[in-house]
């Protein structure tokens, strides 16, 4: 799929701006081949756009160096975390350097009393849950990868958690981050809530690194529960699973976590986490509270299951049990891969109200057989987002066409449904064709506003998430 | 107090745009003294500075049409909700419209399956709870005043459902809006979740009306729960009673209210309101969850009363009781006239870390006997918020000086301990003068950057918000 540049400006001389960042950096900064093939998008099934260049910056004072010297020869700047976007996020259309936050990996301080903390970019999710568990604190938003906190801001970052937690946009205080023009900005204090002036700390989460950089988080944090229970359960069809999520969520019971598995996505988690789960759909949940209260909740969810023809429910209350079905559900895309050896696999989302989401569900996996491909379905039902994806060979230009008209008529319908292109992966360059139709010219003219006031050069990311004026 | 003029451009001449205004509303275009003096401020102490007119439109294209007239005149639009904002929101210090909403009182939808409805901005909370409670939904963001959802969006509002239920910011799923230059902008779908695109929704909410006038909400709602209880419990202190507030929140309890009153609050509410509270510092909470859940909950709360010292907790079940305790904490605010008849009631409020809290309010307790105020106390204190209310003698310059002195100390000291110097009532004029200081020079710059992209004739509501250039 060809990529567009975001404008049509000649490609600088890189070789003065080079040659200041190696002087500063060292070693930390590389034209390697390898290095920048490794930066460039690798899950996504955008085509590879390697940059120019990646820089390994140490700390925020190095992160303003690369961005003055960067903005003075206009030279593009694609923020790098963990490399695990799905949509095109971390290619360099227009050439540049990869800043790759990784080796910011400091965790600044843990407020315990507060339930929040500080951490750099570079840090992964899973890294600090390990730095918190003796603390009885965790961070839960949970992105399949072990994504970087800094690449979950960029993307606005969920996962399974979200139904009770939120999305990043819920669990950051604030942020410190470079502007394209080198400054640095605090966007908020430690306090719980604030009225005083713009959320610049929303603006910046969901903006995929075209605003600025980010160089330190402040994360809510929650305590772990006291009690935790979660378990699996069967269903006949997609519909009567999503019923019981929706259902769920309808009731109030506060359901901690509500994940849905079509039959081809059990059938890949069994072969790739070892396991024997029934090839049906199948929604995975976890409750959390009191002892009793885990309980109460279970009992009414049972009786939601029941009324809908759900199977027996499977308990997994030890941790370990717990932790193999999570991790398998963690590894769904993963598995996507054994089902269909050779192919690539093509993740993507969409988010839809509650009450379309069994509608919007049956209907893609009608599209799925129709068309005659081979896909999983997967998601966080709880919030009417799930994932789609198909197994492509991607030498048959006729596959290619084909899964193209497919996830255009994805897009298509979630939209008509008033719900969303992309509920969590974010936008990158892969679904800024569906912007203009999700948003509509005004809003997008407001993006492209707010984008050029702040990065008047467009240094930052060029060629992502906002479309081309036509 | 001076208020100073955003920029410095000469007013210009009125008269064409109010001949076209008034030809398009007839009597809803009005220069009328005392409805202009009814539109600027009253409740806050700054000096009311009223508009030149005030529109009241009925419709969104009408909405466009005021502000495609304003743009093209460069007259100031100061939107206009229930007029209950305290920090100056609402005044005109360089003249132009009031464009009063209150007449889109229009409840558009309410989607009973998706947890959200879709409101016009005049629809004052009370209303929508009302047109909710057959439902057995609510919407759970309570200013103490009957604020319209607008004016709530405008100063990104809160309350004592925030700890469980979070702010505006939390509960709108999205926006129409219409720009300074008259495009309107649907600022995101239904789905619960999204990450396409800059979020314009969070840029919106906390503008206080100075990036454009909001003409449709789509807000979350929530079931009304299963089971609620409240009650309140008396404390030897200020400190014991957040100290309460502190742990409840820090072991987790999901507590849904939990609100001080210092002692001379709870005076002024036992008069107000005929309550025979004892007058000393004093927690009313309230939980909410299934009847097991709630009865845990308040037992465990109990333990951690009972830990600090704290008297004995006094219920009230029954919904009529509980309706009189709310509604005496809802009407602190007027409690405080009666403690000092003729006296301005200053209403301020400051948020920080939880963990700073108790310090907070005992050093602000303290400023206040030294200063020799008369103030109250009251606040959300599981968010690390709280109100101060001082009882001001307009009339005399030394007491003048001295509360000013006090307010400058109060946000002081809330922005050492890492704090905001609003956690709920924003900005207006009164604290823009504490902008700088709180989020620094770039963060104002980029501030500024993003007011004058979107608005570049600076005609929404000039003169808040945004610290002038120096």
């Amino acid at each position: 799929m060809a990529v567009t540049a975001f404008d049509k400006r000649p490609k600088p001389s890189f070789e003065q701006a080079f040659k200041a960042l190696s002087d500063m950096l060292d070693a930390r900064f590389t034209t390697n081949d390898s290095l920048r093939r490794q930066h460039a998008n690798s899950i996504a099934w955008a085509v590879s756009q390697p940059p120019d260049a990646v820089a390994f910056p140490e700390s925020e004072q190095e992160v303003v160096d690369i961005v003055r010297i960067c903005s003075e020869y206009g030279i593009p700047i694609i923020p790098f975390g963990a490399g695990s976007s799905f949509e095109g996020q971390i290619n360099a259309p227009l050439g540049g350097v990869s800043v790759d936050t990784s080796r910011m990996k400091t965790i600044v301080a843990v407020h315990d009393e507060d339930l929040d903390c500080v951490v750099q970019p570079g840090v992964t999710r899973k890294e600090l849950n390990e730095y918190l568990r003796d603390k009885g604190l965790f961070f839960p938003i949970d992105p399949g990868a072990d994504a970087s906190i800094g690449g979950m801001v960029g993307t606005r970052a969920s996962g399974t958690n979200a139904v009770r937690y939120g999305t990043m946009k819920d669990n950051v205080l604030s942020l410190r981050l470079v502007l394209p023009n080198g400054e640095v900005v605090r966007t908020g204090s430690r306090a719980k809530k604030s009225s005083a002036g713009f959320d610049l700390t929303r603006l910046f989460i969901g903006s995929e690194g075209t605003l600025g950089i980010v160089t330190e988080i402040t994360l809510r944090l929650h305590g772990i529960p006291e009690a935790i229970s979660a378990g699996y359960c069967s269903f006949p069809d997609v519909r009567s699973a999503c019923d019981a999520a929706i259902q769920t969520i309808q009731s109030g019971i506060p359901i901690a976590r509500v994940e849905l598995m079509d039959e081809m996505q059990v059938k890949g988690c069994n072969i790739y986490s070892k396991l024997d789960l029934p090839e049906v759909p199948m929604l995975f949940v976890e409750f959390q509270g009191t002892d009793k209260g885990v309980v109460e909740q279970a009992e009414r969810f049972g009786e939601i299951v029941a009324g809908l023809g759900g199977g027996r429910f499977e308990w997994a209350t030890a941790a370990e049990d717990r932790n193999r079905l999570w991790t398998a559900r963690h590894d769904a895309f993963w598995a996507c891969n054994v089902l269909r050896p050779g192919a690539k696999t093509v993740a993507t989302d969409v988010c839809v109200p509650l009450s379309r989401l069994a509608e919007c569900v049956e209907a893609t996996q009608r599209d799925i057989r129709e068309t005659g491909l081979i896909a999983t379905i997967a998601g966080h039902v709880g919030d009417g987002n799930f994932h789609v994806v198909p197994l492509v060979d991607m030498d048959s230009e006729a596959e290619l066409a084909a899964v193209e008209g497919f996830l255009h008529r994805l897009v298509e319908r979630a939209l008509e449904m008033e719900g969303t292109c992309s509920g969590e992966h974010g936008i990158g360059q892969m679904k800024r064709k569906y912007m203009l139709e999700e948003h509509g010219d005004a809003a997008i003219e407001l993006m492209r506003t707010i984008k050029e006031a702040i990065d008047p050069g467009n240094i930052m990311n060029p060629g992502k998430l906002i479309p081309e004026r036509l």
